[in-house]
């Protein structure tokens, strides 16, 4: 029986020119794969956006392993910059070159491969789901989101997931996630009066407010971190205000605040401080200031435990790491999964993604899909 | 002897579209009148811009009156706004209508009549000069300075000049003025390192940096004031990023403070303490900061004396009132003709000035060709 070699899937996927929210024939060449092996496929396309269901046994069976990852990648930038086709698919002095080499094409051929190879040498008494979208990069709205909400009404079942993201720091192994920050973006304008630079009483200039605001902000601390997340962090990520007449005092400016909160916070929390803080400057100053939040994604963390553990073992097993349990780095799909399922992360060692000349090394990509393979044996092994 | 009438005058003034920098026909306008009375008319265009010098008497006498003013406007801003066509110098309920009514076709066509009036009733043992240019609402490079250079150049003379901008407050007469502020402009970079918003550390937002230095800088009191000046004033006018990316830590951030200075200051003096302020906040934040200034006028007093009392006595023979002695407001093109000689500047009440609806009441301008008039009789008859 023919092993899945997920290095060539890997170079297969990335010839495929997925650049998010672009299906490029990713997709259907898993569909493709997975329907040969055995696997129920469904596409749960929505609002432009193509993902793919597929589950092997069956449905709603109470031990279902679930994998979670995306075809989709982010744009290759300055094509100039690199130094292969990042479209190619080229393996060179052992590593596999492209965009999505690392973020995430690779990920998902090493689940996809080991998911393949499990059920057709070794058939558990369960079932496996595969949850893989086109629209994780983009605003991730018709993406993962649509295929568990698809999952919800169809009654399909995972019992755990893993999302094959690339969570690892320096080496194979060193880093999985057992949750992540939230993240919250908030949107402030403040509202003065115009005037001339001449006459700066007759004006009511809203920047000196909106500076004390930032400063106030920025220098707030929102917590100290807890036994698993590092403290929150507040970053001004612009301020704005547009004005090319230097003899003119502005009426309206306008500043970006971005958190990344752990579970000390939720986004309602958030929003009241910054009223908060917004309300005491406008005290302060006399300047209106209006508010608007936008919520990415609220903080989770799915308690050390026993899929902790699972993955743990498979990753320990197959590198000699004991993967630190970690919860940094920005968003990921696990944010939505969560609402479904205990979830893990667990993946390469991600340093060039969204960079030019992507890579990786294929012995990674062949160990990494040992690792999910190890994962499948000891979930079923212990049914 | 046909009197010139300034309100008729101010009209054909006003249908010649002479939006900055266009010349709009309007100096062709008033050189023909001028010549006409007798005047030695010199046009001196530099730079794309036009501007008409008329002498009339001897070239170089000692006692030589000058006036200044522009024929150039502001742009007219909305049409559909305006009530009339703002180029129609329409007459309606006793006011004269449109761009440059008050701004100051009305002052120049005031002292244009005084001065044709004047030199063909009464001629004077002396000599009149008018500096007229068509850049004052624009960069004002070419423009009253042009004339200057010209007439320096040309060994051309005047003992003192009035300018003829609108100075009135509320009442034609409450206010001369005998100096203005200056203006500096500076431009601030703050340069950080460009992150990841969920990784702070690893960035260097120069936000907080430059809200510190917004904050420090809009709290300083630059002065308390002088006898004939008010404090200094200093606004932040702009603070831009334009960072579109909510989960990315900019890596640069622009901000322009414009200052209102008196005597107290100077250019140099500003720039140093600006560039003060400026490193001790990169000192505290680590960020590094670029500072460029432009200064748009330095500060001029014409101390209290002959001219102020020539002017004053003027105004109150015809209005009443004894104008107070002020320099506040905007820069005019006074900040060069103070380097030339002694200068005052009295016109109508501005408060419709670049405004849609620009308009001033018919009789302001007959009352301020009899103060202007008046001010000649004065001067040449202590002669």
């Amino acid at each position: 029986m023919p092993v899945t070699d997920p290095v060539a899937l890997t170079a297969e996927l990335i010839r495929c020119r997925s650049v998010t929210p672009t299906e490029g024939g990713a997709l259907m060449l898993l569909e493709g794969h997975l329907t040969e092996a055995g696997f129920t496929c469904h596409r749960v396309d929505r609002g432009g956006v193509s993902n793919l269901f597929a589950r092997w046994g069956a449905k709603g069976h109470g031990r279902t392993f679930g994998f979670n990852g995306h075809t989709d990648v982010v744009p290759v930038g300055d094509t100039a910059g690199w130094t292969v086709d990042p479209f190619g698919g080229e393996i060179r002095d052992g590593l596999l070159w492209g965009r999505g080499a690392t973020d995430m094409k690779s990920g998902v051929a090493a689940f996809v491969a080991a998911a393949i190879d499990f059920v057709t040498e070794t058939p558990p008494d369960g079932a496996l789901v595969l949850a893989i979208t086109g629209d994780e990069e983009g605003d991730a709205v018709d993406g993962t989101v649509a295929l568990l909400d698809w999952m919800a009404t169809e009654g399909e079942y995972m019992a755990l997931c893993v999302v094959g993201e690339p969570t690892s720091r320096e080496t194979l192994g060193d880093v999985m996630k057992i949750g992540r920050r939230g993240s919250i973006t908030a949107y402030f304008a403040a509202q003065g009066v115009q005037g001339h630079a001449a006459y700066p009483e007759r004006a009511k200039n809203p920047l000196p407010a909106m500076a004390r605001l930032v400063t106030r902000l920025s220098g707030a601390r929102l917590d100290e971190g807890t036994a698993h997340f590092d403290p929150s962090t507040l970053a001004v990520t612009t301020v704005d205000t547009g004005n090319a007449a230097a003899n003119v005092i502005p009426g309206v400016c306008h500043a970006t605040v971005n958190i990344r909160f752990n579970e000390t916070h939720s986004p309602d929390s958030l929003t009241d401080w910054l009223r908060a803080e917004m309300e005491t400057v406008a005290g302060e100053t006399g300047i209106s200031f209006a508010l608007e939040t936008r919520v990415s994604g609220d903080s989770f963390l799915t308690p050390p435990g026993d899929l902790s553990a699972l993955v743990a073992r498979a990753v320990e097993a197959e590198t000699g790491r004991r993967p630190e349990m970690s919860t940094s780095g920005g968003t990921s799909d696990a944010r939505f999964v969560k609402d479904f399922c205990p979830v893990v992360e667990f993946g390469l060692v991600g340093k060039t993604m969204h960079q030019v000349d992507e890579r990786i090394e294929v012995a990674q990509i062949e160990t990494l899909k040992q690792i999910y393979a190890r994962m499948l044996a000891d979930y079923f092994a212990n049914s």
